[in-house]
């Protein structure tokens, strides 16, 4: 029997229509406190949005829908000019048609048949990029937007060597739901995780909250199938090898430059025995920040860590509604030396019970020595019923008239705090207008070498949607710089996409960036998937 | 002050040539069984072998040598048909010059210098390769060896983000040594450690005995420099990024075609509280594999563990010499279920003292519940002392007249014992004249998906170093077949050399050799670089 997804999914904003969560009155007063009150922008309606869509340029082909609605839900993302355009109505450009192909014989048909047509074609996963992943490019060539939603069932799983194959448009919840029914798990849990693909996961190098114990996408990643201009390539799977250059690690990140990534190979693990996630809190950042390098470097195998900063605990607190159970552990936590400038430290404990026992008596035994105090189990079973809401916090903030955005990056331990500052105060002084922006940071993927900084921000809509995204522009390119210039990487787990193209250079380098420039070039020399995505442009000068 | 390694190498054959390890009386009593007796071949003298080195071919440079003996002592690596020419002194080709610069700048300047002139140039780190990635082509053009020997210290050490920067052509001794005086270690310990460099193992893509704790050197290789014929590849440090195609993962396994690499950042840890190797046996074959895969899909976190198949266990204990303790051994292991096919397990322990009790007894646990024995720490202490030897055991056989050489992939666990079956019978069968080949296997690095397997063979010298050479074609011809045939990676940990150019594309596929062959043209569009490794012969047709 095939499982099919139950979702009813909203065509202008975040996840499934039947999810609500409004702001808390708490956290709407704390919000208007910090930013002053605002007003809301008026949203469109689908049916006049649907009217301006304008007529297709593809010529015809069975299987692929030009329906004016099928193209608007199939035209943008999730970043923040995204849901500025999906609420004003203004979507500038719509793919011409979608595809959405049930094998990858008939994605290699399709897309034999978009190049012979001088069609552009975008791969389209889940379409929660939030960095313009599958954005119609402008273009003269008509676009196809090629959805893998076709291609989400579980087509094999070799129990011995715990790999399973996937449709690469299984979305997170049926990944996971096919393999629970075996006693498996996947365990890729990005926020974006109700809506995002196997496949989309793969192309955009992602990695969830659980990375400590079951890796990014990269240690996931076991092999699959590609189709590319080329021709099909497939990559076996071997646990190891060194024979030459991995062709995997050049998929990982494709962004639907090189092929569309049809059926994905991942390595899978059993169900653990026993999970829970846990709270503690530091006295401050720097405490903080000490104890969760301490842990990771130590090697401890919690199955997640994050440290938030003052501001976001604060934030955080505020938001969860509860006053009066929070003051009370206000109170507690004062009494014990986590006062004002406390850090929130959640992490996950899973495995079997010896392991469970171990890993809490050793993050137990750190959490104590550096002065922290851990709070037990209700804060933790609170992040986790929560664990995939903050897309939705988008719809809470907007009814009310704020706009929410976040940017990230990853650094080295001995960059950690002065990139958090310059990446805070990036964004923070540079609303104009003298507009406040509500900033807070906290470190969500640890390694051993650093840390991953994730950046969330509340500011004002303006009175049009072009001055707020007037606004967002001028954040996003001080962030982006704040980024680069803290010797960061441009995205530790968004990808590149159109949004994040002019800065890649930066980590890359000039003879890096004509690397992805050849193999972009090799496999798909006319430019037709995705052109504009991860590089900047048309064809590079080639050195 | 700077460190300086006091090896004093052998000029045909392994190691430091204070260290002598002969075949003990048991050992040469087990072999003479299994396979004869044999007669050495005659070896040849260095002062004969010097006199037979043609002039260099090379235009004037003060930085190049070309003295005879330094041209004989860079021309071949540790293959079989390398240690056959060292041994006859039949060495075909010397490289024209050696140049050991001392900085990355000197070694830009070289480059550019080789490729204004037409020089071929090969990469030389240790000259340890057994895949004859080092040994100069059939070529008009001269040949000039490029040595990192001059770049062997640890430059930069950042204790906090835990990475270390060392001169590309610093040898496994002085790693480890340069960290441990500051506390640190690296942990990368391939069996060809003592000679072996860092650079090499990133060129490579090497694996080490404790891979399962501190990583392969792709989780090693945070970042370095590369001096390409297109100019200098600087990849920064980054914890963890999703921008695109990861470079790093480009560099490692390019083998010396696509530029120099000059310097290579690490990331470090602490050295251990503690660290012991122990010995356990399991009945059988079958039920050794079962448990081992078991153990590492449980996410024990051993710093090591292997398994050695029936033969492979008598022969250790044959050749360990001590015949007496060994009987005892055999009599006890009798008495509680392991018999003639029992199989050893070796495994470390490392860490702090509670992470070395928690690992411990859950590997105890896991012994137990297979049936298997654990033996203390004996047998381990000797493994230990004889980690790095087993490259030695050439010599010892040598001087009888037999010859050893290994071969190794890795595999999913569906397919290891097939796969080991089908490896051992080829070089068991494939000897001709009725000769015997005495043949054992081990897993060695082993991972949730599978693992690698590791075969040693021995036989008998021909009577001519030809008709040995010959025999030994046959072996690693029938050898490397099988591998593909199972489904295996050309190489777990060796590389691909020239030797094993010819089976990549099997797993690579058509287009994924396209894409090497696109990387290589895009760095050395001359092919200047290391011409026929990775890649057999010059340009393959670009689809």
């Amino acid at each position: 029997m095939k499982i099919r997804s139950a979702c009813m999914r909203r065509w202008n904003g975040w996840g499934d229509s039947n999810n609500h969560y409004p702001l808390k009155p708490s956290g709407l007063a704390f919000v208007q406190q910090r930013l002053g009150r605002a007003e809301p922008l008026p949203d469109a309606e689908m049916t006049a949005v649907v009217a301006k869509v304008p007529a297709s340029r593809l010529p015809e082909h069975p299987s692929v829908d030009t329906r004016p609605e099928t193209r608007l839900r199939h035209a943008r993302g999730q970043s923040l000019p995204d849901w500025l355009a999906m609420r004003s109505g203004e979507f500038e450009r719509f793919p011409d048609g979608v595809a959405t192909p049930a094998s990858s014989g008939a994605v290699r048909e399709l897309l034999d048949w978009a190049l012979e047509q001088g069609i552009t074609v975008i791969p389209y996963g889940g379409g929660t990029s939030v960095a313009g992943h599958i954005n119609p490019p402008e273009s003269d060539a008509p676009v196809l937007t090629l959805s893998l939603a076709g291609m989400d069932q579980l087509m094999d799983l070799d129990t011995e060597s715990q790999i399973a194959t996937f449709g690469a448009g299984t979305p997170g919840p049926m990944v996971e739901q096919q393999l629970r029914e075996r006693g498996y798990m996947l365990g890729h849990f990005p926020q974006s995780w109700e809506l995002s693909t196997i496949g989309g996961w793969v192309a955009s190098r992602s990695s969830g909250q659980q990375s400590m114990r079951y890796g990014r996408i990269e240690q996931m990643f076991a092999g699959g199938r590609v189709e590319t201009p080329k021709g099909t390539l497939i990559i076996p799977t071997m646990p190891a090898s060194s024979a030459g250059p991995d062709l995997r690690e050049i998929i990982l990140g494709s962004e639907g430059r090189m092929g569309v990534i049809t059926e994905v190979k991942v390595r899978v693990t059993p169900l653990p025995e026993t999970e829970s996630f846990q709270v503690a809190f530091a006295p401050d950042w720097e405490t903080g920040k000490e104890l969760v390098r301490k842990m990771i470097q130590a090697k401890i195998p919690l199955s997640m860590l994050r440290l938030s900063n003052a501001e976001e605990t604060r934030t955080h607190l505020m938001l969860a509604g509860h006053e009066k159970l929070v003051g009370i552990l206000h109170r507690y936590l004062g009494v014990r030396g986590c006062g004002d400038s406390k850090c929130m430290i959640t992490f996950g404990v899973t495995g079997d019970k010896s392991q469970a026992r171990y890993v809490l008596s050793q993050t137990r035994k750190h959490i104590r020595q550096a002065g922290g105090v851990m709070v037990g189990r209700l804060l933790g079973k609170k992040w986790e019923e929560s664990r995939f809401r903050s897309p939705y916090l988008r719809h809470g903030l907007w009814e009310h008239g704020y706009v929410v955005d976040t940017f990230e990056t990853a650094v080295d331990w001995n960059r950690v705090t002065s990139a958090v500052e310059t990446m805070e105060k990036a964004v923070r002084d540079n609303a104009g207008d003298g507009e406040q922006v509500h900033v807070f940071t906290h470190l969500s993927h640890l390694y051993s070498q650093g840390s991953s900084i994730y950046t969330t921000y509340v500011f004002r809509c303006s009175d049009s949607y072009e001055k707020t995204l007037a606004r967002w522009r001028v954040l996003k390119e001080a962030a982006s710089n704040a980024i680069v210039a803290s010797g960061g990487t441009i995205s530790h787990q968004h990808g590149v996409g159109r949004d994040h193209a002019r800065w890649l250079h930066h980590e890359k380098g000039e003879l890096g960036m004509a690397v992805l420039d050849r193999l972009v070039n090799h496999f798909d020399p006319q430019h037709r998937l995705n052109p504009g995505c991860l590089i900047e442009n048309a064809p590079r000068t080639i050195r």
